[in-house]
């Protein structure tokens, strides 16, 4: 018995743990002092309450005969794929019911779908980057090439056409960095995908938080995509889905690559390791597409937006370099006097009580850089600031 | 961009898809007889009260600020785990907290689970068999050998020696036959197991409808398991879980192949690819393992059984060979009159309006043979066997 040896490649993440060993070690020391964290990427207000009404009333229907729910289609129900539907017809794109699967989440999507490509693809990612994306080419093997965020490209590299890349990642607005690729850009990306027969693999997790009409909540709002790109996208950070488990998938019926029609392959990978999106968290998923449920998760996001424009003050006041933060509740800022991601981390935990992300935890061109994130309350926000004004003034 | 060309190896199961298209024919042809379905392998009573208690008071956690729940535990949440351990006590199974893993199901765990192992392994499986354990190997590429489940070993095919294999499925009560391995022959495949350094991949869904105290309920209870087994089970079956979706692993501590603990490479590959099971769905599997839950549990599945009894007498009756029913809901029978599976599948919706499920689609050692299932409801179990003694007699 042979296990896959790939997993031995992969790069032990301590990132998150070192944070927390950090964190316990200083309140251990200083039990008196608040320690708040803006480093979290899980929401912190919750559900909708048309959601939690809808998966009440579901709950209760298992619970009879007559209601009862036994096995659902792999793709998900009908009632939400049709929610889906809905959604993206706002957005101006039009979406067959055979396009659209249900899932757990955007991460089971983004791991799974590589099932469906041959290990022998040269894969290309931004850097920094959620670290999943590598992880998982890297457990199958697959080449993996990274692409240059930089200050100087506001950390949305752009494709270059001397680079070979046959499954191409794009995250937008941005995890780690909460940029946001414009139309112009995007549609730059989705000619190459195309020159190249690449496919895009376009994480949308955080489509809801972009303010700016400008600005593109799917990569299907791009001439082109229909033939290059997979959307993946959840209701984690749309409606405070993190720990209720629901996601989305869009495979145009005309994405062809090697002969073979994707939607048709990623069909049978789902309909034989995957027993579909349980019906109860459906029905709660489907609520945050009415019209008050979309509402309610609306007031969720502008809450995180405000504490995201306070985290951008602050940063203005100081002049502190950052992206995001507009149309995103990450905040991806340059620490400052040049300091190392976490020679910054251990001053703010030390001197301002206050928790982030070290940006090199990201990646390489992570390094010197910072993520903050605007989840959390309110007043927590405000202490967090006034101590960094303090520090750095 | 090349595709997994794996996926073009798959045959393309017609087996329920041709079923379904008989049953409308007939149904269009003879709209006044009612046709009995005893081809399902859905549930079809309702989940147990508790459950249902369970998940609504957990949806109504999700809608406050104070009791709502965001990213929960990869490996699933303590209270659940901690069910689990109990559960297994009661089996006479001691099993550690790190050695259980909390799923959306079997199905998901029995397909995501080879992402750990090598593609150069090679994996026997019984024949008649579940098509997944066979599809998720040719999926990535994996020779498969099939033991041959017949007659002469009551559907119950033993280890063969001079067979090298790296990965073994076992389902005990089995599905699609409903024979139960005894401890012996389970301790025989252990034992094949350690000296071959293969892994049992034992699939333990229809655990809960033995009733022969005698018989394993998991191969966990079998000495020498804890280095060779990995034990993937549900509560679809148990609980009528199969559209609330949740399931459960244990992979022991001890267990090293290759060097490596597959408890840790398991944990990394689900820490990557998934982000736990819904809390609220936790909640309602956690119910069904409280002593009332568990009650009413078991009474749904007494009334399954009730039916496999009345399904058997009438077999009896007919002097038609057939296993299980006694210990799974399942009815594993030879066609009548040397009939092959699809002769006598025509034969009964076209005589006795009956539907069940040709053995020849779970593989070539299935042919002319015939699953009927327990699921369904009483007054109709009935009447398809007075049916069927009408039509045989």
């Amino acid at each position: 018995m042979k296990i896959n040896r790939n997993y031995l490649n992969l790069k032990d993440s301590y990132l998150f743990a070192t944070i927390s060993k950090k964190v316990r070690e200083y309140r251990a020391a200083y039990p008196e002092r608040k320690v708040i964290s803006l480093g979290i990427g899980d929401v912190t207000r919750p559900l909708p309450k048309v959601c939690v009404d809808a998966m009440q009333k579901a709950s209760g229907e298992m619970g009879t005969m007559e209601t009862f729910h036994g096995y659902g289609d792999y793709e998900g129900c009908d009632f939400m794929r049709n929610a889906i539907a809905d959604y993206y017809a706002k957005k101006g794109v039009t979406l067959e019911d055979r396009e659209i699967f249900i899932s757990d989440g955007a991460k089971s999507d983004v791991g799974n779908f590589l099932d469906i490509f041959d290990t022998d693809n040269t894969v290309l990612v931004p850097d920094p980057v959620y670290p999943v994306y590598v992880d998982t080419n890297t457990m199958a093997g697959r080449k993996v090439l990274f692409l240059d965020g930089n200050q100087e490209n506001n950390f949305l590299p752009m494709p270059d056409k001397s680079i070979k890349a046959d499954i191409i990642y794009l995250c937008s607005p941005n995890n780690p960095t909460g940029s946001v690729y414009t139309r112009d850009q995007l549609k730059a990306w989705v000619d190459y995908a195309n020159e190249m027969e690449a496919v895009i693999l376009f994480d949308a997790a955080y489509e809801a938080f972009v303010r700016d009409s400008s600005l593109p909540t799917s990569i299907l709002q791009i001439e082109g995509a229909n033939t290059c790109a997979i959307e993946i996208s959840s209701l984690s950070k749309t409606a405070g889905f993190t720990g209720t488990r629901c996601g989305y998938t869009v495979v145009p019926a005309g994405l062809v690559r090697d002969g073979q029609l994707l939607r048709d392959l990623w069909y049978r990978r789902q309909s034989t390791k995957y027993n579909g999106t349980p019906y109860i968290i459906q029905r709660g998923a489907e609520a945050v597409f009415s019209a008050e449920g979309y509402n309610q998760a609306m007031e969720n996001i502008d809450y995180y937006m405000e504490n995201a424009k306070l985290i951008s003050k602050t940063l203005d006041e100081l002049g502190i370099w950052y992206v995001g933060g507009e149309n995103s509740p990450y905040i991806w800022l340059k620490c400052p006097n040049n300091l190392s991601s976490w020679e910054f981390f251990d001053l703010l935990l030390n001197r301002a009580n206050v928790v982030g992300t070290p940006g090199s935890g990201f990646g390489k061109m992570g390094e010197g850089f910072f993520r903050l994130t605007a989840f959390g309350e309110r007043e927590d926000i405000k202490i967090a600031m006034e101590s960094l004004k303090a520090l750095l003034k």
